[in-house]
């Protein structure tokens, strides 16, 4: 198949373009047509590549998309997963070029959602199309299920899952929404840290107040927000909520071995992201930081007079997004409550603080051993000449252990995207390279279970 | 002239209005055009009152309006400090009426500028235009010198002073931008804390990072500024910047009584700004810490993703803006450079902290023996039918204390505000009833100094 990818590149990174240029913000309420408008591109694009019973299902928040090819018998069955939802692109000004207006530089696709999950997804829907304008037919039955609130935490999936299993059943998931461990090292992940989000908002008095009136005298919003969260972790990097920690194993010399194969350059990294030091849990890695150990950061703050100059005030209200990613055994639930707890406990006087629950997703674990990753691990090493290696990925896909548990099926995670390429910060790209090899490496896969 | 006053206010009122209309915000840029417009209604209204020499005086910022009257040889020379600059409106969406269409409910007028200092500035040019209109001469000779820029701490004003002693040479300065200490109780302040205000950036990485991919292995902004902005009180309620008190005096009993005479009712206080506690530096009353006590209180803060919704980023940049309040001997430059001593001890791994200083004040305190003061106060009982009292405020008016020392003349506080009156915050309001008793004030008191 490596020359029909070659024969058909130019006119795939077109539509690639296309897709990128819808700005499918799923967070944002105003971007809501505009999503609906991708799920119906991502329709279009299946019906396209020869896939049957495409629908555009709606749900309470942003429609999903289902597709199926299924007229191979006594072959296998594999559900593809997928988003067309982006992050916001926020802050925009940092962006070299405008996020929705795709531009190629150096090889890379540049905009928003390029690796993070369009470029990614649509490797798989151009792999279904080159068989079947190839030879008329798949080598194993396709299933897509893709979503549009991957990034708000898939609130309608999970159910939609639960209650589709005869529709959705297949002998494996693949994903491709993660990351290879370097430029030229690609991974199959087989970990993924859960994940719990929430926003903290602390009230003080009905009004802001002038600060030389009552400046010292009334509590203070941002104070109290900032004693709260600096009370999170300690002085060791450790978080310091009772109760935390509950669930996280001690990480087996085995575990710590197959992190450590993970190549990781600390200099290059800190040159890199302009950082002066590295920082976090003593006793571990940067590597076992990042992947094998829950975190509690806080990702935005806010409150009070923040415009040009000085306003000379006590604020009133204040807030903050926390997210945390777990590991184990760790269970979202009780960290939310021990969260509370550790609020209600060191809360400052006159702080009244208001906790909301965004996402929680639990962590988990895949058997590298499993004859389909196995599968996906020679894909590579054909197109690739090197075996991939199996990363604790830090980041959480909540969805995944929905799959695994739901569908009883192993889940591959058959990323394509880089670390450096920027998800969810200013500059997202994707390296066409991997765009192209990925639709190999994908048709390869796909023979190889046929 | 109290049957002049009353003759007049409806059309005063008006006048009062429009002036309230211009946005005349100092610490916006784009608000320039606007701040120049308030300069040249001023100098309007002081021609129409019958002032001479009117003249908008240009400075490198926003304009000052000078004007006088010295027709009354023998008798003494009062100088009209004022301001016709404003606060920003921010936040909009929590004014019951647009903050730039001045709106009169229950005998207040709603706008922003209504109390600081617009309305209570107006008292004065109106106390000169009635006397003009009614005996075609003032008591004594008068001076205006009225600024654009004191909410953005006067940069231009004091050099002005300096440089032009002659033409503002004066047996003393009158400014009315304080308050009475309760509804129907006059004050004269005659202690104004210092300031120091600063805004505090801390950046730690070159991008916003991916909280999956790089959370608890690299250092977050948010956190390290959290950390930092903690770390600037203990547990007792006191600063714990070593050298903060630096100049502090221990509040001697006479000073202690003449704060607690000041009557406050802090039940009253909770109820109305709806906070839960009181609090502040342990082993001092409300009016002390708010008096005559020194303060840090943040401002403002900022930093990372502050949308609707979620972003699991590390943020690379976040800032706070931080006030001081200061008493007695401490010296703004000092109180500077032990907060920047005390960032380079405490800052956290790998952040970067940029220190931008907004304002400074030395802080200042008047005899309220001095005849000027107690002329004040005879002119407030006869009005008020009681006798003013003499509060430490908290607040700070920078230039307060270089009239004093420039001049070499007392400066008398008159305020005609209530400290209800929501001064730098949304719904800013003055009281008409003590504009219209203001106006009369302000003429009996030039007719004593006669």
């Amino acid at each position: 198949m490596k020359q029909a990818v070659e024969k058909h590149k130019d006119q795939f990174i077109e539509e690639l373009k296309q897709y990128l240029r819808i700005p499918s913000i799923s967070s944002l309420s105003e971007y809501k047509g505009e999503v609906r408008r991708a799920a119906e591109w991502t329709a279009g694009a299946l019906e396209k590549a020869g896939m049957e019973h495409v629908e555009v299902i709606e749900t309470e928040g942003h429609p999903l998309v289902y597709a199926d090819w299924l007229h191979a018998p006594d072959k296998p069955t594999v559900l593809v997963y997928g988003h067309y939802d982006v992050q916001p692109e926020d802050p925009v000004d940092l962006w070299d070029t405008p996020p929705f207006e795709p531009v190629i530089r150096d090889g890379k696709i540049y905009a928003r959602g390029a690796t993070d999950d369009k470029g990614q997804l649509f490797i798989h829907i151009k792999a279904a199309e080159l068989f079947m304008r190839e030879y008329g037919k798949l080598p194993v039955n396709l299933k897509f299920i893709i979503e549009g609130e991957e990034e708000v935490a898939s609130p309608h999936l999970g159910p939609f899952i639960e209650g589709n299993q005869e529709r959705l059943s297949c002998d494996s998931v693949v994903i491709s929404d993660t990351s290879f461990s370097g430029k030229d090292q690609p991974a199959i992940c087989t970990s993924l840290r859960g994940a719990l989000a929430l926003q903290m908002t602390v009230r003080t008095a009905n009004s802001d107040l002038h600060s030389g009136t009552y400046g010292g005298g009334v509590p203070n919003a941002v104070h109290s927000l900032v004693s709260l969260l600096d009370s999170f972790h300690d002085d060791q990097g450790r978080i310091a909520v009772d109760g935390f920690y509950e669930g996280v194993p001690e990480p087996a010399e085995e575990l710590r071995r197959e992190v450590a194969e993970v190549p990781f350059d600390e200099e290059e990294t800190k040159r890199e992201l302009e950082i002066e030091d590295l920082y976090g849990e003593v006793g571990f890695s940067f590597k076992e930081r990042t992947g094998i150990r829950p975190t509690l950061e806080i990702n935005g703050i806010t409150g009070g007079f923040q415009g040009e100059g000085l306003k000379t005030i006590v604020p009133k209200e204040a807030s903050a997004k926390i997210s945390c990613r777990l590991v184990g055994d760790q269970d979202p639930r009780a960290v939310y409550d021990a969260v509370k707890r550790h609020v209600e406990q060191y809360k400052p006087v006159g702080a009244k603080v208001h906790l909301e629950k965004f996402i929680q997703a639990d962590p988990v674990a895949m058997d590298s051993q499993n004859a389909f990753i196995q599968a996906a691990a020679e894909a590579y090493e054909d197109v690739y000449q090197i075996r991939p290696l199996f990363p604790k990925e830090g980041g959480s896909i909540p969805i995944v252990e929905v799959f695994g548990r739901v569908l009883e099926a192993p889940v591959v995670l058959m990323g394509f995207g880089l670390p450096t390429e920027n998800l969810h910060a200013p500059n997202e790209h994707f390296h066409l390279d991997n765009f192209t090899k990925g639709i190999e490496t994908v048709t390869q896969y796909l023979q190889k279970l046929s």
